[in-house]
């Protein structure tokens, strides 16, 4: 079983999963993605996954055979595990030890929800070998999903996010994604909550709404706009070329977005993503989606985004120590770098407004 | 000049630092450093640095020429640049644009002090290439420096920090550590000094002092003990095999450390790279050394320690997107194989406790 501890001097959640180790040294660092002619994800191979969770497939083509689209298995080093058959679900205390003052080492069993979303049969490995159509509906599978896992009662929030190239964090080539069910609120969401209460109490509007008219009004940041969505690099970019996609009306709950819309959507990310891979000349890259913790509360506040990361730089000892990061290009710059791009070479079925 | 941007979302600061950047692909990831006949850090080379603002090196010696055996120097491409003739150090918001109900842009100079500390004349690369008496000099000479910085009333805060190896951040191979001031406490410090503050409200105790007791008496998580010194593997382990090493008697303030004390860090320290060159085969590692803010009030209240991070696993999405980490290696089974490695090979000059 893994476990969930909270640091007691940031407050911060880590989770302690020996699952995902076998021998001492498995956990190291490995450059070497396993060869197409060995990937557990290509059609034909199903029985080298765990059984498989839900699929797209034809409809005489049996679970776990041949005739998928898109497959969602469970991960088979799960960083949480699906046991729910404890009765305690909150954050406890260990006990201390005698002659101690106060609480210091705060834990939750760590269960929760690991699956991969293996987005082809075919072994294509970044998300532009997907078409719009194809991407949109891997956009509708993440919705799919995280409406699934919310309706489990021990899970309070969710993530979808994709690893592309070891330097991004991925040990499979073969495109896929993954979700994550926590039973937790993350620290991210909750800081981010945390700003997006005060900025409604204070102002009774969305932070991230008031965000994005400043960045319409401002100009510098903007990379493109649809009809319903939004693509910036954010004004404090953690990392060269960080972009946001929001959409423009509020929305708090990814779960919220309609079918036509994940076709927008996927639109926008696909143009998005070609853009990063011909300036930084397909680089390892994270995309994630933020969309509100599962009580009700919350989905009225938050506003969803997609986050997008180039792996381009390595966090070193000062932003181990400090949080701070150090972001060598301006987002004004690399906005200015990824909407050139899009005007010069990319072209639109939608009606995309280009800044500039 | 740069710049230090808060995120509305998160609070977080990021320096946004373009002297780090010069043509459009040079903060690209580089996996390969610079040979060692070509290295500019090694004696003979001093020309090829910016000039050095301090050095220890036989008396007869010119400045930035050979003869030194630890030299200090500006980076050549520094995060935060020295130049302090603006009037307001604070915080300031940018101005909103019309229509924009509250502050979205935070902002502050990102005026502060970046320094190269060359650990050694000839070209060694890891920590363990010096002996512990070396070692103890290169300590010294960040408390030094930390408290030279700590003298400019524009820097809050500073840490000094190592990066080894490229996964870990390095772009120079010869043995070097760096010091970064800054103009604002780290959002790292920030979180830390908040909970020890609310520990010490409520129970009128160092929180980390009472972390260290609890270790003594749990047993499961200690490597070492010296006379003045614990090195732990944390509850909350975010990394496998971090390691932190924090003195037994309360202390803020790294700067206060003594001379002898140094000597005795410094031998536990290698102690500990020692365990970890050979456990994880020479990995990538930094290490940081965090000590209390420069404002008085901070400093009884901190407990200095210094936090070591092998780089064995890769930051992804889920990192990214949660700030939540997956640790693969409970910090148990971290020190017990420490504790077992240093009892069986390392010998010491010190009276260290080993546990178990």
């Amino acid at each position: 079983m893994s476990e969930l501890r909270r640091d007691p001097l940031t407050n911060q959640w880590v989770i302690i999963s020996e699952e995902r180790s076998g021998r001492p040294q498995d956990f190291m660092v490995k450059r070497n993605v396993r060869p197409s002619h060995q990937c557990p994800f290509c059609e034909g191979h199903e029985e080298e996954t765990p059984s498989e969770v839900f699929a797209t497939r034809s409809e005489d083509s049996p679970d776990n055979k041949p005739g998928w689209q898109i497959r969602v298995v469970p991960n088979k080093y799960p960083a949480l595990l699906p046991t729910f058959d404890h009765e305690d679900e909150g954050t406890f205390w260990l006990p201390q030890p005698d002659g101690i003052a106060g609480d210091l080492y705060g834990e939750t069993a760590g269960c929760g929800i690991h699956e991969v979303i293996i987005e082809s049969p075919k072994h294509l490995t970044r998300s532009t070998d997907l078409d719009a159509k194809q991407l949109g509906n891997v956009l509708r599978m993440y919705r799919n999903r995280l409406q699934n896992i919310r309706e489990n009662t021990h899970i309070r929030s969710g993530i979808a996010f994709k690893n592309v190239g070891p330097e991004a964090g991925a040990t499979m080539e073969h495109i896929h994604s993954q979700l994550i069910g926590l039973p937790i609120v993350a620290p991210q969401l909750t800081a981010e909550l945390d700003a997006i209460t005060k900025y409604r109490g204070k102002y009774d509007r969305c932070l991230l709404c008031d965000l994005i008219d400043a960045e319409k009004k401002i100009a510098q940041r903007i990379i493109t706009t649809t009809d319903h969505y939004i693509a910036i690099c954010p004004y404090a970019s953690r990392q060269p070329y960080e972009i946001w996609i929001l959409p423009h009306v509020h929305q708090g709950d990814f779960c919220s977005v309609s079918d036509d819309s994940c076709d927008e959507l996927a639109h926008l990310l696909r143009c998005t993503l070609q853009s990063i891979d011909a300036l930084l000349d397909k680089p390892a890259y994270n995309y994630m989606i933020l969309t509100a913790p599962f009580d009700t509360a919350s989905i009225s506040h938050y506003h969803w985004r997609i986050v997008i990361i180039p792996r381009t730089t390595i966090q070193a000892g000062f932003e181990f120590g400090t949080l701070c990061c150090i972001n060598p290009i301006a987002p004004e710059r690399a906005a200015h770098d990824l909407r050139n791009y899009q005007q010069s070479v990319i072209k639109t079925d939608y009606d995309c407004e280009l800044v500039d």
